[in-house]
């Protein structure tokens, strides 16, 4: 059976761009628009050269896409004056791009009450508007505003507007669910309606996600014949987002009846690209991972039931719709109350600690887990911490040194110049083999010469001279650092995770809790310095007048 | 037209305890289970009886509900023995409960090969555990696991799984697309073939979120046929969640064609009581709601493109879908890069502060939110700050009082009793009037004598003595504390936000960015403490030598 082309526009940069709180740099939106060239969408949306000066710049300089054909966004003409002399179009049509995608009103209500002008004025100043770029050997495409509203409204006037963009050269016509609150069915009734009229390999679809349902209705539109799919990264975008690429994309390539009708240029082979994409996208824009996210989050492949946990140490296939690898993410079995001690036996070998089944320890660690995740811990997101906590159950947790005291201060204050400087400074006094070793750091950043708080202070002092373990830590690098409010029992505490580096590119994470935040990052940096001597195989604390400690048993990696 | 009843079915404290990071205490799913009743849900699924403390604790003490159905969960009693002797389902009907649902095997597959039974005899297990719950008296339930994977693989066997369910005179029997894989247009023709055998008054639908399309699921299950849908609070659940009750309900209840065919227990004037329940939950778990939800989301109906919230000013109909009160919800309109000069005036008008059109200060109020912006400062969630900045950009900010420095020590150290504690002190010297004020706080907590933090001690030391200033920041209270790191041009920062309140109950929510995070809270407190004194007219500052500075113009609330 040959498959038909569906084709992918992402409009990541440029609807995305729209979401309050979201500015992209010319910089974000290169490094955005390279994943997803290499990831094989077949439209890059760059953002409306003209509307705002980010996206002037990055138009002005575009990145260099190998397949993706980069397009610039903007608006039909205004009515009264001609494509050629309308200035907003003619900042769009100087990007120079190769593709413009133009937005233009397809509801009668609109076309009369926000823009104030005639019907025939509206569907005339579509069709001039593609004649013009068509003329000037650009391709086209037709973003139909409220195509959905305004079919129902006024399905002729809306269909009308669709011919008049295709009679001006446009190669597609996109029905645009602008408002996203038409719903699935309804959604595959009028693109159905449509496609009855125009071509299927003309028309898109762009839904919005205001009742939850744009993936749902993007699919909707394909089975009535669309064969254009526009959405964005993380299905980011105003209100509640667009259609979003990263679970449409999995579904098209391996569920039935997609994967066999179909073919995109992302190969299946690729969507490890789609995970790696959607995690940059959330680091460019410093946010939080959702890890519930289909197919990509962290934990959408994570069974915490302790029967579901039991079935998929069997058989996977029992839980997983998809298997793991093929979005490149992996199956977790986490730690928790409702873990079994299988499920315990389990994660303690793949950290190379071996313990007898039945072992009366193993319900001592679960125990152990219980009782801190109650005080605020969380392990799930600390698997260092959660090693620590184990080996000190089974007296496998060497003691390395000692934290006798530390204080932590943080002043401002007007300097000799007149200026308003904030200084922070850590004392620690760590006790190695008997030996008192104090230690004093600030953490004023060389470079900026700005302070970076208590926290970076109290790591450095922390670091600065550990006796003979200080060669191990030497290249540990606090590279992340989460604070949470949470609940502690009866009271609010803070829970803070580390995550932790080395030149081995080693990355670990750990956790502490504590109503005093610097103390709740004490003890993760704490458990961070402690793992890492575990792991580089350090001889455990000589106490003065005694043999040295039995070596801790220590896994092989 | 008589409307058919939909039933609706909440499972977010039991799915929903299901996920990873979540622990609900007893007291967590009383609030829960009694929002949920009150809002007009048809059955609150508790939890399991038996399969762990806090479930057990919550059912031998359980909460009393108005209308809904309290349910315990369970799974179908075991071959090899009879109901009355399974002890695991013992526990689930000695919770007393009137409602009883139980999950039983319908996929052949996992009946083989993870239960290891004959199909005959789960089909037996099924039917005998129905019939001695309904011969003790009590309402019973299925949830029919797997289902839709084993109606594909083997559909006269899950059929004859229900049938049994249904001889053993079960009230309903709910389809669960357990591993969330199967598409909505696929769970529109297994559900219809269902209800071709059996009533759709007795088919409910169960989905999970894995490939984003929940919601979709469960519509096309009502579309198909069925009448009930169970989900969770904020699409709560392990891996993906659960089909989200908080996206479905206002659909049903507001878009055509559920709002016309049918109706449930939750009514359209009960919405804003979802709303409330959504964001409890939230901060019973402590998660950031998710700005981006449907309906509810603090950016659902928040417009940031300029062309749009134009159109929004002259017709709200223009972009939104359903008006935003209905759900409990407001339309926001941001301040950010892409608004415009009127949305800013109109901002500065709900506030109290008048300025002319094309007032060039009107510019200068953008272009510093937009330098504040770039280093790492966010408006949109600190709405007091803003404000500030804007009177400062309009010379509209009083001058009350300087901060000359400030020392926040915090010290962990061995106590004479051989304890580890941790104390914070601040210390700050304020100027009033000319007059220096030193204070000293410590952030101990009298009743848990656990100490707070640097942030609450300097907040303490803060509002300790501000001279004649005193009064109006007493009843000042810091209610919500967050802590982001993120980019501020080049380097990390921290980005503090707070929420304050007061005697009147007025909340408000401040900013504060730095590198330092005990230097970010400095700010983002002041501003909290300053916002609070303009709004209660306190006078502005008296120099020393000088006559006082000209009131600020205070505008009326």
């Amino acid at each position: 059976m040959t498959r038909e082309t569906l084709t992918l526009f992402d409009t990541t940069l440029r609807d995305g761009q729209q979401t309050a709180g979201v500015d992209f740099s010319a910089e974000d939106k290169h490094r955005i628009a390279r994943a997803l060239d290499a990831l094989g969408l077949d439209y890059v949306e760059g953002g409306w050269p003209g509307a705002n000066p980010t996206d002037s710049d990055f138009f002005a300089a575009p990145p260099r896409l190998a397949r993706a054909a980069f397009t610039a966004f903007g608006m039909t003409k205004r009515v009264g004056r001609s494509a050629e002399n309308d200035d907003v179009l003619a900042a769009v049509i100087n990007a120079g791009t190769p593709t413009v995608c133009l937005v233009g009103k397809t509801h009668d209500y609109h076309v009369k009450t926000a823009l104030g002008v005639e019907l025939a004025e509206n569907r005339d100043a579509i069709r001039d508007s593609f004649a013009h770029l068509t003329a000037l050997g650009r391709e086209a495409l037709f973003d139909a505003e409220h195509f959905f509203d305004g079919y129902k409204a006024n399905p002729d006037y809306a269909l009308s507007c669709l011919d008049a963009a295709l009679e001006g050269g446009a190669s597609w016509v996109v029905l645009c669910d602008t408002n996203g609150g038409t719903l699935p069915a309804e959604i595959g009734e009028i693109v159905a309606a449509v496609c009855a009229r125009i071509p299927g390999s003309k028309v898109g679809i762009h839904c919005h996600d205001d009742t939850g349902m744009a993936v749902a209705g993007s699919l909707a539109a394909i089975d009535a014949g669309a064969r254009q799919i526009q959405g964005t990264l993380n299905g980011l975008g105003e209100r509640c987002g667009n259609a979003n690429l990263t679970s449409l994309i999995p579904t098209l390539l391996l569920k039935a009846p997609y994967k066999d009708r179909f073919s995109t240029n992302v190969k299946a082979a690729d969507l490890p690209k789609l995970a790696r994409a959607s995690k940059m996208l959330d680091e460019i824009l410093n946010r939080a991972p959702n890890r519930h996210a289909p197919y990509v989050g962290a934990a959408a492949f994570t069974h915490k039931a302790g029967l579901h946990a039991s079935a998929i140490l069997k058989d996977p296939k029992t839980y997983e719709h998809v298997p793991p690898e093929t979005v490149g993410n992996e199956r977790v079995v986490p730690m928790s109350n409702q873990a079994g001690q299988s499920n315990l036996r389990s994660r303690l070998i793949d950290m190379g600690i071996a313990v007898e089944k039945g072992d009366a320890r193993l319900a001592n660690i679960l125990d152990e887990v219980k009782r801190r995740e109650d005080q605020g811990y969380a392990y799930d997101g600390a698997q260092a911490s959660f090693e620590l906590l184990a080996r000190r159950e089974l007296g496998l947790l060497p003691r390395f040194f000692d934290v006798e005291r530390y204080r932590v201060t943080v002043e401002k204050r007007i300097n000799a110049r007149g200026d308003a400087i904030t200084v922070s400074e850590a004392v620690v006094v760590c006790v190695v083999d008997g030996e008192r070793l104090l230690s004093v750091s600030e953490s004023r950043d060389a470079a900026s010469d700005a302070d970076h708080g208590p926290v970076n202070a109290l790591s450095k002092a922390l670091a600065k001279d550990l006796g003979r373990y200080q060669s191990y830590i030497e290249d540990l690098k606090l590279v992340d650092f989460k604070v949470r409010i949470t609940s502690g029992g009866t009271e609010a505490v803070t829970r803070v995770l580390i995550d932790s580096t080395d030149a081995e590119g080693r990355r670990w994470s750990t956790v502490g809790v504590s109503p005093n935040i610097v103390d709740a990052s004490f003890q993760a940096l704490l458990d961070a310095i402690t793992w890492k001597l575990i792991r580089d195989g350090a001889d455990a604390a000589v106490l003065p007048g005694r043999a040295p400690a039995p070596a801790a048993a220590v896994p092989a990696e």
